[in-house]
């Protein structure tokens, strides 16, 4: 802590902080990451990528059609999919708050086949990884997730992340610009 | 109608009308066949085409995580995407009685400037429209569709879609082996 004159101070680990790639300092979920990112990307015709419905079992309607019995349903595919330069896009994107891995457990096996065969069908399939108390966001593309399922591990390591995944780095405008890791991984 | 010997009676218009091309004398809607067709083209992983869920609005759960109030929302995008042959592919689905045209008032703007945009973006892009009086299914492309929208049409008539549209014929399996029309039209 540095004591400037007229009382002023300044922590300077802090200061280096949020002069850092942050993410987590700016109290910004993934989710909200992705929705200013693919808002952003929609308005400047760059790519048109939406993210699903939650999926709901209406049980029960009354008659001015407000729903008053209902049940989340598990998703059949994954959260977001789109168009990118004439390519389909598909992608599960989840938090962890675990320093050292992320748990298989989190995303349904259902899912990762879905996002195999959108791989074996010629699409751009992938997880996007936020390590929250890390304060990194990976890509995770589905040609290394077959070699996790195939291997039965039950969690990929942040090493795996680091080494076979594609960290994405704070930007302006979106702030994260995650299709410029799918250009230099895909295009 | 015809009287034959033990007083069995064979309706000859009606005997025709079942040796027809006719989803509807089998009672099926658009959103069923469309069902079937999508799972026949996953078992056979020809495509993978999904019905997005229906958006609600959830307003409270209880504690047992039951949504006891909710309401339903307009869609931002379309009913059904996916990817075929590489290609992302997005359609609208709709049901009309009328036996005329096809009302623009069934679909909303933001709809069909989504087309628009897939369509732009190098996808496939169309509405599917089943006329249930007439037991007839369109595919209507979207390339189409901007030219109907820029003359200001309300409606889309029967011959429009008869000389501009695709007559789905009923198949066997899947019923609506709509993707047929797909590769004429796309491939």
């Amino acid at each position: 802590m540095i004591n400037y004159p007229f009382g002023i101070q300044i922590d300077e680990t802090k200061k280096e902080k949020t002069n850092k790639n942050s993410y987590k300092n700016r109290g910004l979920t993934l989710e909200s990451l992705l929705n200013e990112a693919n808002s952003y990307y929609i308005s400047v015709d760059k790519a048109l990528i939406y993210k699903k419905p939650t999926p709901i079992q209406v049980v029960k309607i009354n008659k001015d059609n407000i729903i008053n019995e209902a049940y989340f349903k598990s998703p059949s595919t994954t959260d977001y999919n789109g168009i990118y330069k004439g390519k389909y896009i598909d992608y599960e994107a989840k938090e962890t708050k675990s320093k050292t891995s992320f748990s298989l457990n989190n995303i349904k096996k259902h899912q990762i086949t879905h996002l195999l065969n959108v791989e074996k069908h010629c699409g751009i399939a992938f997880i996007i990884v936020y390590f929250t108390v890390l304060d990194e966001i990976y890509i995770y593309p589905s040609f290394n997730l077959n070699k996790i399922i195939e291997s039965n591990k039950k969690s990929i390591s942040i090493e795996e992340f680091r080494t076979n995944g594609h960290l994405i780095k704070l930007s302006v405008t979106p702030k994260l610009d995650y299709l410029k890791i799918i250009d230099r991984i895909y295009f």
